[in-house]
């Protein structure tokens, strides 16, 4: 069974993350929602909520945070410390970043994301950026490719990468989107990659899409 | 500003329900999601969780379960017991119900559930149904008229009522719709309803649907 991680923060946009999360289980993708605080929040972990507060007020508990994931995979040695330090075992088929515009700020800030985003690319993995997820090619510092974004982000991307318009940008193994309205297709993209065309095809069909959509 | 409630179950569809509950939210909409439990779990209100464990697995926090909602809203009498066969004050301008198999038969089958709706249509307000959601049109005896619904429950419907396949039907103020591919414009389509095509138009814009989308 493939598995996905799809990340959350306070401020994701609720129909990106919840599309795509759900669309992956839909195709049997075994999906963790991993959460990260946003680090000006003055509440400690040990204090924080279970859910991430969306961008339009839906409240979606999460099943671990990223840090408690990372920790968690790692081979603990004598020192916690040091541990932290080591290479993530966190590895997915998929480690997906939503948007919504102060979700996407913490989720691209994190320096754990950064380097999920880079050993899963270095790994063979694919990464899924939609929205303004999409800043986390730059802050990861990925080099030059095709990639697309929320237009809201285009300015900070466009000096950086191939700047597409496109709904959907697979570039290798990161797989790039726009909006709320791309979202269907950027998850069943993801889940045909996954997964294969065929599960893609089983998955979309009861979905009932209106006659003349485009993918 | 109108008001809607969103309804939510375990087993509703998380899509159906965020991208309704997101879209409205972003038209300037008051948005309520009231939770109805499933009457064979043997959990008690009193421990339920605030969340709903969705279709998918997305777990999403609830407001206020619809019975707390309803009593809060009735003038209290001395005998607490009489108030809740008063007739309900919790009447908002769009009453909106999501599928997701497991979720609408709750929902469906919830006696508070069709006295709502047959109120809001009585006070001219809106009901919104998509994908199974649609069965309450049923259980609620609504009068025969043009509806849809996901293709699972079209057997159940179509006797009673003039069955539609158009992604949106708007038959006075019920408003059916067909499945999670069908709830951006179902949501779009109450958004326009409860606050004017401009408005529409201004939420469905960011949203950066594909090119040739056909709503």
């Amino acid at each position: 069974m493939p598995t996905a991680a799809v990340l959350i923060a306070d401020g994701t946009e609720e129909m990106e993350f919840t599309i795509t999360y759900d669309t992956l289980v839909r195709g049997g993708v075994a999906c963790r929602s991993l959460y990260v605080p946003d680090p000006s929040s003055t509440e400690t972990l040990a204090v924080a909520p279970a859910f991430a507060k969306c961008s339009r007020g839906v409240r979606i508990m999460y099943d671990a945070t990223l840090e408690s994931e990372v920790r968690a995979s790692v081979v603990m040695s004598q020192c916690a410390i040091e541990c932290v330090n080591l290479k993530s075992n966190t590895i997915f088929d998929a480690f997906i970043i939503p948007g919504g515009a102060k979700g996407a700020d913490t989720l691209s800030k994190s320096a754990t994301v950064q380097r999920l985003v880079q050993e899963h690319l270095e790994a063979g993995k694919m990464v899924g950026m939609i929205c303004a997820g999409s800043l986390t090619a730059l802050t990861a510092k990925l080099p030059r490719q095709e990639l697309t974004s929320h237009p809201s982000v285009k300015a900070d991307l466009e000096a950086h990468f191939n700047y597409s318009e496109d709904p959907v940008v697979i570039s290798g193994k990161l797989i790039t989107s726009r909006g709320p309205g791309t979202t269907f297709p950027f998850a069943l993209t993801l889940l045909s990659l996954l997964c294969g065309e065929d599960k893609r095809a089983e998955v979309q069909a009861p979905m009932i899409f209106p006659d003349g959509t485009p993918f």
